[in-house]
């Protein structure tokens, strides 16, 4: 016998869908060294490995691990404290008091494990994070052992990290230092909006990102207020306004845009403009639908985020595939719209596209990050089976998620977290909640 | 110490929304005798109760079983054979040739019984069905121990199950006298849609179900090639159509009514006539979306459902509340539309009401049956907990069902079905699927 090579991991026997090419392998493997994917293929020719871990995929089908392209995720803690409501009353009697009065480094930290948890448990590997208090979500996310995309929130009032948008900038930059080489990390600049940014901080924003080579990542055109804001104020739509400013480029990343024309999307293809799109957060907020196939059409790259849990109320991509379906076969009355596998698409290697880690994960690949998700299909949801894409999108739950891989460690066997104390963090969310209650009566 | 009264079943601890008065009880207790409900209280109060089974519903949520208020059961065995295509084409290349190859009682029964244990799974306790071989769809419903409002599809063409319409009558009269004494079993008179049962099928539908005091079940307006074929053969709106029928009545459920003006509201109202709604499945097919809040605004009952699982794919009720709630912010561009408690109500009273079950089920009282769901909140996506009916509706999954309850018997413990054979019900299917493969070749 033929002496086999020797790995950390071994995922064999389930269909695997690449997301690359060939998309389909029916009954296949995955072998991982290190945090690399050394090997994608038949379980027959995966015999030529051998590993101290091996997981057995009979049954299942296996992924790569999910992308949450946009979050707030220390928001886990405020996750229904008010819905329902209009979105300036949500905002301004609920969301930004309880944060007002909250928000710090242990509340950020003990929140986005909180968030962790639930998208590990989820299928997700990674996510880009949008919030204050950031070294403690870069911190609660390492120690969670996910990938994450994080920047600090900038605008032109005081925030209750920093302070003044000057130690804003120094905040970020040291951020930038700090985390640059984290193999986990990416540190980005977060300028939240066009209607809380003035066009001064989106350019030096944009100069910081473009300094350090991170990416750029902005609300833009959320609601239809947004879009007559930045008329009113710039005489210009958004994506003209920002281009006029200087700040497009490919590391630019529109969490949302809903309220875009035609003529934005030419230049938002022209420069490389990527977009997140959160449809359930955008339904629930009656914020408005995305024009998601007319920017696909354009060749624009598309990823799929929850938004943060106090507006969607979760962090569950595999609920979110499904909506973005749907959602856009109805808004467009066209029911081949957003198909199964360009959704799935959309919610690995678009989003990996999106935030500047396409070469590193959101597909199975030789060299690429083994970021990995084991569906356990065995269900009575989930049989028979004609399609894997169609029962992903449509069918399967989070809870159908059984084993996740980041960068080669196993986060999660069995549907359990097995490198977390996840008790200690429950205790911490409840107190915490008590706090925030506490706030506002 | 005082004697305790001897019950059958107490569920104690948890939070119990009765969606009746009071509406929450936060440390509560639901005592059952036999099929009964007998006592609805405070944990404390339920300590004069003692029985062999107590269930801890500690850091749980209670509510009444949830209902399905269409569907199509036994079209699990075709989930995602098609998807993503035009309505006509998935019909008539991939869902008529299938079922016409493949559909005979054996079908049924498997695939309603699949159906079943993924209903039950997720906190349904009672479902209502179209379908053909319904005797079998009930078999299966009776098998399970869930609660079914069943009914044999009528139309104009021959049936692959009883042939001629006249059969068709025969079968319906038949089928209503073997299941009207069944504790479970409510028959129906279900007569398919504006567009392929003719005015005279039509009346003598109505004719059967007001003789035998059952429900009178028709899909209307789910497309807007529905409502234009009414327009151009009667010169009417649907129910202006089927008022001047004579059809509309207290016992008469309309399926989907996505395309209905204010006109033909006004004599739903009048009439008494009950609403299903199907977010998903409308949206998957993108059929349009039905004017719920303005239903509501004029007090028709609108019950929720799924729809068969070849178009949501799914029987999740706890996903469909979730778009439910959201579709409906974003169409009607106000987020105070469709709020998580009224999403509640109409997953539950308000879907057994709209099949006459309301004096029966879909709410937690003295004297209604015992149809209970018990849901486990000790979950990191529903931790903290602000608000259960938001994290109900907006975060909570079919898989945070522990406990189910149906007539008082148990069905669902600790998230496994305990009186059925499982595997035999996954193997059947995958039998039967083999046989639709071959079949679509």
């Amino acid at each position: 016998m033929t002496k086999r090579i020797e790995a950390d991991l071994i995922i064999t026997g389930g269909i695997v869908l690449t997301m690359g090419e060939p998309d389909v392998i029916e009954s296949g493997a995955v072998v991982v060294e290190n945090s690399d994917i050394v090997f994608v293929g038949t379980a027959d020719d995966a015999e030529a490995y051998t590993a101290p871990t091996v997981i057995d995929a009979a049954d299942c089908v296996v992924i790569p691990g999910l992308i949450n392209g946009h979050t707030h995720a220390a928001m886990t803690l405020l996750r229904g404290i008010a819905d329902d409501l209009p979105l300036e009353q949500w905002l301004q009697n609920y969301i930004f008091p309880a944060e007002a009065r909250n928000l710090d480094d242990d509340f950020v930290y003990w929140g986005t494990k909180l968030a962790c948890a639930e998208m590990l448990l989820g299928g997700v590997t990674t996510f880009c994070d949008m919030y204050l208090f950031e070294d403690s979500a870069a911190r609660a996310v390492r120690d969670m052992g996910m990938r994450g995309v994080m920047g600090e929130v900038l605008y032109d009032f005081e925030s209750p990290n920093y302070g003044s948008i000057e130690k804003g900038f120094e905040y970020t930059e040291t951020f930038i230092q700090t985390w640059k080489d984290d193999p986990l990390i990416t540190p980005s600049v977060q300028p939240h909006a066009l209607d809380t940014c003035a066009p001064e901080l989106l350019v030096r924003a944009k100069e910081i990102a473009d300094t350090h080579g991170v990416p750029l990542i902005v609300h833009v055109a959320e609601t239809e207020g947004n879009r007559e804001y930045v008329r009113g104020k710039h005489d210009a739509s958004s994506f003209v306004y920002l281009d006029k400013l200087g700040v497009l480029g490919e590391n630019f990343v529109a969490d949302h845009a809903v309220w875009v024309d035609d003529e934005e999307m030419e230049i938002m293809a022209e420069r490389g403009v990527s977009v997140i799109t959160n449809p359930e957060s955008n339904m629930k907020l009656a914020s408005g639908t995305a024009p998601i196939h007319r920017y696909r059409e354009r060749g624009i790259t598309v990823g799929l985020g929850t938004d943060g849990a106090a507006s969607n109320n979760n962090l569950d991509m595999m609920g979110e595939m499904d909506t973005l379906a749907k959602l856009h076969k109805v808004s467009d009355a066209d029911p081949t719209h957003l198909g199964a596998k360009e959704v799935l698409e959309i919610a690995t290697i678009g989003g990996a596209r999106a935030l500047g880690l396409g070469e590193l994960t959101g597909s199975l690949a030789v060299g690429k990050m083994a970021d990995i998700a084991v569906l356990d299909f065995n269900k009575p949801h989930l049989t028979p089976m004609y399609d894997p894409f169609s029962h992903i999108v449509y069918a399967a739950l989070a809870s159908d998620v059984r084993d996740v891989i980041v960068g080669g460690v196993p986060r999660v066997r069995g549907r359990r977290l097995v490198t977390t104390d996840m008790d200690q963090i429950m205790a911490n969310a409840i107190q915490l909640a008590e706090r925030v209650r506490s706030s506002l009566k």
